[in-house]
């Protein structure tokens, strides 16, 4: 292939990032590149203890694909050799000790995943235990060498642990060194991640000049907010899209977040270019485009991305069908009910507001009346298990809505 | 052989230490020894870069040969592992990397001064590489995990450097955990070193502790101060007694030091008894003894370890033929001269005031009225070669003694 204009390259490269460092250093490599039509190597690294990944881990994920657009070649980077160790000072209960075979099967869930978005192709999956095991003591010593204590400690998770005498075992200090390493070991040209990367990252680079090679640039990217637009998107606050999300989860919490965070994740998670998604605001705000609907095409963007474009279709045409043609308000009021098992649907219509008694709502099931997320109900007397974390929309008569969401 | 019992090798273990840790430890640790009739392992570590001791060295060897007196096992560790990568920083020109057989060739010239002092028979010379050129990359993870940054920087030395922003290499943490790692290797149930070594015998005995193992109990001896009687001796401030002076040079040096000085070195350089260190001072304070005899007496006891018997008769015999018998004053004006070729005799006599003129000193000469050392001189026409470092005493007449110390 032949590749583009250096410059060219760069600002697709640049567009989106948190921090780039830096242009003239890469500037001169995507030179190189296009004289010799050598790809650069470009390196990730993925911690396989955390296989499932979830949409804010794709805005990485998203620059990857664009420097394979540009014809790069990515090495993903799979850290097995601390994920073999684990934490043997056994303070750290969230990074235990995995055996081969686990590794190996996370490696293949994680490759699934960025599958869905990275060519296979061109991506080559590498070990960094492949290297780290081959080095002897004195290797080990003469790495550590290239780095200061008091370097390491301006890390800022290092640097509060310490002031705070919180301990910090010695062997943490050899992680991002034996990290670092990997680029040494790979000769990459470019090393991505997240903000919160970036020391990490720098090590990388660092350790690369004093091994006498060309540095890595070093390139980070926003962390994206989750569902709530004010929190980093994460498991642990159940404010994530998971990326094996089924399309009607995907469609529906896609459609819960706000137009700020839509402007957001249309510029971290698509592929929208800076001058369309400008465009797009200003329709939004002159009222040419409903937001509503600008959020339907993002959440049919994911599904596209993470399932199929029949997926993307159904679940818009659902959609439509409940929620805009027949007359869904905007703001649904929500009923929050406690798990529970074989519920009258009757006595959940009271409950909930949308009938004064069990005889009322009775009468408006019989009388085909109420709806199930658009499905009609026939039967008054069933009786339904809620369970924790489900909801639905419960519509009586033509006007009166209530999300029910079980907690 | 049978062993004395535990609280009797205690007081001689202890006697002269700076500190030791811990008493209870050590005394179950003896009694098992002496139930099971099995030696215990005391560890001693040397530099390989440094193989010229002087007596100040000596001071932890002559606890070791008390151990060894007391019928338990020296393991005597050749630091070869560090000394073979040398300072990888390349910020620390004291630390050459040494190749293989620079360390043998320095281990060898190690063994053969220790051997003056301590039974090569209980003595094994072990060589720490045996085991960390072992070490995987894990292993050396999961070593650095026992110890924390905070408790590294603890060390005087550390503090100091990072309190004042002098960079300290993340692999300095890694060498005193390597040599910590000696003793998990070895299995030691007591290390010794200088009082300036408490830091690294402790983590050894922490790192046992890690690894399941017994902590090995900690001898710490003080650091014998150099003939100027305040620096503590070291080559670099040139107050030191090299093992390897001749017998003159260390009757010489020896002569020099001061009363207060003479019974520390007793009490360190000795074998000598408490009860006999002050049995010695009130003899001398009560006149019943001159201290210069007692100083004789601390030379030739040196002389005899590091020579022989006959060595530090004859050197005795030499001081008393020409210091005592011939009267000689016991201060002596120096006079510094630099080193030259071919210097006339006369010519050196006037420099240092003991003639007016050549002629003068010719006729001094002439009439048997100058000696060199206690020789009288006969050729008033003779030429000497003055070296760097050589002194020796000229006498011209009865009265006159001049010292000449060639710079």
């Amino acid at each position: 292939m032949s590749f583009l204009a250096p410059h060219e390259q760069l600002e697709r490269i640049k567009f989106g990032t948190a921090e780039f460092i830096n242009d003239e250093e890469m500037l001169k490599k995507l030179k190189r590149s296009k004289e010799k039509n050598q790809p650069l190597k470009i390196k990730f690294g993925a911690d396989p203890t955390r296989p499932d990944i979830h949409i804010g881990h794709t805005v990485v994920i998203n620059k990857l694909k664009t420097f394979q657009e540009l014809g790069h070649h990515i090495h993903f980077l799979i850290g097995d050799f601390t994920a073999m160790i684990g934490d043997p000072s056994g303070k750290n209960a969230t990074r235990p000790m995995l055996t081969r075979e686990e590794i190996d099967e996370n490696a293949k869930t994680y490759a699934k995943q960025i599958f869905k978005i990275l060519d296979p192709e061109k991506t080559e999956i590498v070990y960094n235990s492949t290297w780290i095991n081959k080095m002897t003591p004195a290797d080990m010593i003469r790495m550590s060498a290239q780095y200061t204590v008091a370097r390491m400690l301006e890390r800022d998770d290092f640097t509060k642990r310490y002031k705070t005498g919180v301990p910090i075992a010695i062997h943490e200090f050899l992680y991002p060194l034996t990290q670092g390493y990997d680029s040494v070991a790979l000769k990459s040209d470019v090393e991505l991640g997240g903000t919160d990367q970036k020391f990490n990252l720098l090590v990388g680079r660092d350790l690369q000049g004093a091994y006498g090679l060309e540095a890595q640039c070093v390139l980070t990217m926003p962390i994206l907010e989750g569902i709530d637009g004010i929190h980093k998107m994460s498991k642990s606050l159940d404010n994530y899209i998971s990326v094996v999300d089924s399309a009607k989860e995907m469609f529906g919490k896609t459609m819960r977040i706000s137009d700020d965070l839509m402007y957001r994740w249309y510029e971290l998670l698509t592929e929208i270019t800076p001058a369309a998604l400008a465009q797009l605001k200003l329709d939004v705000s002159e009222k040419r485009k409903h937001p509503r609907d600008v959020k339907v095409n993002l959440a049919k963007f994911l599904i596209k991305r993470f399932h199929s474009e029949a997926a993307a279709a159904a679940a818009e045409e659902e959609f439509q069908r409940i929620f805009v043609n027949k007359g869904m308000p905007d703001e649904i009021p929500v009923f929050e009910v406690f798990a529970e098992s074989q519920l009258g649907v009757c006595a959940l219509m009271v409950r909930a507001g949308l009938a004064n008694s069990n005889g009322e709502a009775g009468r408006l099931i019989s009388g085909g009346g109420v709806q199930r997320d658009g499905q009609k109900l026939a039967d008054p007397k069933m009786r339904w298990d809620l369970k924790s974390g489900e909801s639905f929309i419960l519509k009586a008569g033509k006007l009166k809505f209530v999300k029910v969401v079980v907690k």
